[in-house]
């Protein structure tokens, strides 16, 4: 999990040293955040609690990891500055939706996310539900009206998103989730369902990076396998978090126990190790794409800090 | 609320019999049926019970009115045959989603719909409720990879769509819907629940023909207009049918007692005449448009029939 300044990875963060690289991360996650309020509605567009509703759940402080790996990659591979923002609040919105639905009684009725009231605490379950469906509507809005794309890239990232989110996707992988409690998963079965839930968003936000881009097919295919990786490296990275606790968690700790995860099959040092494996992996699919020197700087800091990322 | 045979209304329906028209629309209505057993998931793509419940809900009998909306506007307006019969079909999809989540405990906790156990009854909660964001995002998913359609039909579709469910449409329609209850609302606050809750989806079907149709703009609003008023109409007739009961409702019937409508604050009467004033303005609009011989005549057979509509 080393940058090899030698290789063939894209430009950006080479040269920078860390402040300067941390600072550019931030003016970017500070632009997502500014056009998220933009593109949310206000008081007098949408009723008054299903507005507050939105906003509470979408613009809860929070890494932007989704909207990161598009804008990173988008940049690493050429693309103009700010061209990528729009798809990369459109991710950011599916994701505040699915944890919304998540957390849910009928799903993992959880009361606490990043250390604030779950939306249906908050604002009540109808609410919370409208306000999930709203946001994820509002997503492929956004791509929709994004007059700085033409339109095969609109219509590319809407179908990867669709892709994303549909029965192979995020409703599946909640689906399969809700079902496995208690029951013995193989390793292959647990990797498709943290797949479902948590990689394809991932892998679609980073391949929209390369759309935006212009990216020859390829080097989209190897950017998804490299969120594909890292996706899964953050599962398990979720999952010792759950296990080990610790201050920055931010949400029910041990609500996952009993549910089988790699760690509870491998323990955590063999958990441990599949994790490195995927990051190595991933860092290798960076390099058949050409392009990840921010990106790659970026998930680095990001697994050497003490935070849960996904 | 007659045709008028020397009017400008277009060609469909002209010169066909009731038996023969009847059969042309069913025609229509059967293929948009077997279109929308392919565009989900099989058993194989999706979880078992999530591909049970979303094919419960969305193949469930029913009248199909967006899709015919769509359909016949396209049809009317000379757009090729079977062209828009994928959009058709995603304003079918949407619409199943949104009934599902009117069903919902959290909602109007409904045991029944269309005389059948509603799909979080008979799936559970959760699967339900992933029905619904699934179907949703497959609207989107469907309206994006519609081949026959230009890259500008498409966005222009997935814009309308988006707009209808969003803050403004459906979302927002039944988070008022659920503010209401027990409150005296004015005729106009009536109004835009109805409109956002039925209205704009009908509205978003339609222009779809027209976009499909590669009808002007004008004749694009014109048959906006039509369809908003056409969804009034029916919301008053459904509010109707809710208080005069009848064995075809195939709903819980009373469920609304309590909640204001044009029927309770103008009364039976009262809200009839209001009805028909919607219809007249409807046909209005359709002339304006230059189109609707096909979608007149079949609208015209569902408010002459027994059964709820929409």
């Amino acid at each position: 999990m080393k940058i090899s300044p030698e290789g063939d990875l894209g430009a950006l963060g080479q040269g920078m040293d860390d402040g300067s690289f941390l600072r550019s991360v931030e003016r970017l996650r500070d632009g997502v955040d500014r056009r998220l309020e933009q593109l949310v509605p206000d008081a007098d567009q949408a009723p008054l609690e299903l507005g507050a509703a939105v906003r509470y759940a979408l613009l809860a402080p929070g890494k932007r990891f989704r909207p990161m790996l598009t804008l990173l990659l988008a940049r690493d591979l050429g693309a103009r500055e700010g061209l990528a923002v729009d798809s990369a609040c459109a991710f950011e919105m599916v994701h505040a939706a699915s944890l919304i639905l998540d957390d849910l009684p009928s799903m993992d009725d959880a009361g606490l996310r990043r250390g604030r009231a779950t939306t249906h605490k908050a604002f009540g379950e109808a609410n919370a539900i409208l306000a999930a469906v709203g946001l994820l509507n509002r997503a492929f809005g956004v791509i929709a009206e994004d007059q700085g794309l033409s339109l095969d890239q609109r219509i590319a990232i809407s179908s990867a998103l669709s892709d994303a989110v549909g029965f192979r996707g995020l409703t599946a992988g909640q689906s399969r989730d809700l079902d496995r409690r208690g029951r013995t998963l193989s390793n292959d079965e647990i990797d498709l369902v943290n797949h479902q839930k948590t990689g394809v968003l991932l892998v679609a936000a980073a391949q929209a990076g390369a759309i935006i881009a212009e990216a020859d097919s390829g080097a989209c295919d190897a950017v998804g396998e490299f969120a594909r990786r890292i996706g899964l490296a953050f599962q398990i990275r979720d999952d010792l978090i759950d296990v080990e606790g610790g201050e920055t968690a931010g949400k029910d700790l041990g609500k996952d126990a009993g549910m089988p995860t790699l760690v509870t099959s491998l323990g955590v040092e063999g958990a441990r190790a599949v994790m490195e494996g995927y990051l190595e992996a991933a860092e290798a699919s960076l390099r058949t794409a050409g392009a990840g020197q921010g990106v790659w700087r970026y998930v680095q800091g990001l697994f050497s800090g003490r935070k849960a990322a996904a």
